[in-house]
């Protein structure tokens, strides 16, 4: 047991081949383009320049990520330490939506729609069946987590949801240890972690949004909270270009 | 809890810079050339074509098996599995010829001493003092093992012994449950492995290769003994021929 403040790190993968095709990925277990593992590479540079090691890292099941971890800490030095996955820390679960071409539902359905779907909180887009092309439901790394709590769609709440037992369970004894921890993940399912630990509302989580590769540092005190709110990207000139260039993308 | 037989399967790295410059390596942690990134690549994909899919990896804490075990998975469509890494699943520590080229090393010392340190079973070579060039005494991967426990030169039969517990601690109770168990090491550390599963005596496993790359499948029954004793190439023929090609290296 250690005491507080406690190193956490967080880093979302760099572009996947869906990115690059404007496509909703969710689930869908794409590879890293070659922009994205050199983001990768990239965010492993910066942990190793400001002397922030990683004693474990936390990854999603899904290969963006994980693969993401290795070349980071793989360009850190720290290929060695511990490792850990769960499916609490995927993307969030796009439903019906994955596999389709985000122009293409735009305009099937219009911007308000659209835009709840991507954006709101609280209303999931409607639900994968089992079984169909871009569902996960035979996908034998899913095969541990009961039907009933397998995701068909998600919302960013339910993303919440589903991730928080892992950060309690999984990530927080860690810290507790006195470990620096890496949480290698996606999009939305470190939102939903930023939004716990910043306490953002559900109103204000809607305009936030972490780029792609630079690591974001927090201290915590003894009770998990943030001494740095909002945390402190490594890069911070390239994360305020991103966090640009990500919005003017959602207004498109 | 799952009934035999359990199935395990040891990989051993490919290529390493080391290897390729014919430099005593041990526990210095060089990378693979492009040539054992390959290796690795075409271990994965010989599980795959096996339908041999590994559910939790065991790797040592040496960055030429961790990438091996990456590379592996990656090819066979299983990077998500559960990862464990142990120090008792290192290269034998080398001792004080780490770093020395060998054939300077067979010149220096003539070649009884020098294939006594290759190859007998339990005369290490000198020790390697802490804090000198090749020592890893400062590496914080192996800060939590005690100074008395940390190896400062190995024979095979010390590597036996430090192995063991994390064979029946570590690899015994996944295979156990039932767990597909891929064991991604080096050349020593799997021939201690190998030693032990087969009850190969002190005397014969001199004359013991594991060639790289190429996954080696056991079947073990309900005493975690091998139904095929030896093992199972995934690649029978380059496997003989591999081991024909160490065999005329070693009589160098």
């Amino acid at each position: 047991m250690a005491d507080a403040p406690y190193k956490l790190i967080l880093l979302r993968h760099g572009e996947s081949e869906w990115n690059a095709k404007n496509l909703f990925t969710g689930w869908v277990d794409v590879n890293l383009t070659d922009k994205g593992e050199k983001e990768a590479v990239r965010g492993g540079e910066l942990l190793k320049d400001a002397g922030l090691l990683p004693d474990v890292v936390h990854t999603s099941l899904q290969k963006r990520a994980i693969r993401t971890a290795n070349l980071a800490l793989t360009s850190a030095d720290r290929p060695w330490i511990p490792v850990h996955r769960s499916w609490r820390l995927n993307e969030r679960h796009y439903g019906a939506l994955q596999g389709k071409d985000k122009a293409a539902t735009l305009a099937e359905f219009g911007e308000e729609q659209f835009m709840k779907w991507r954006r709101s909180y609280d209303t999931p887009p409607p639900e994968l069946a089992d079984g169909s092309e871009w569902s996960q439901s035979d996908d034998p790394r899913y095969a541990a987590i009961p039907g009933e709590l397998r995701p068909r769609t998600e919302c960013l709440k339910d993303v919440v949801a589903r991730m928080l037992p892992y950060w309690y369970d999984g990530i927080v004894p860690d810290l507790r240890a006195g470990r620096t921890v890496l949480v290698a993940a996606h999009g939305n399912s470190l939102r939903a972690l930023v939004k716990h630990l910043d306490g953002i509302s559900d109103a204000d989580i809607v305009g936030l949004n972490i780029p792609t590769g630079i690591p974001l540092s927090y201290e915590l005190d003894a009770d998990y909270r943030p001494l740095n709110p909002g945390g402190t990207y490594l890069d911070p000139d390239a994360a305020a270009d991103a966090i640009k260039a990500v919005a003017g993308q959602g207004k498109k």
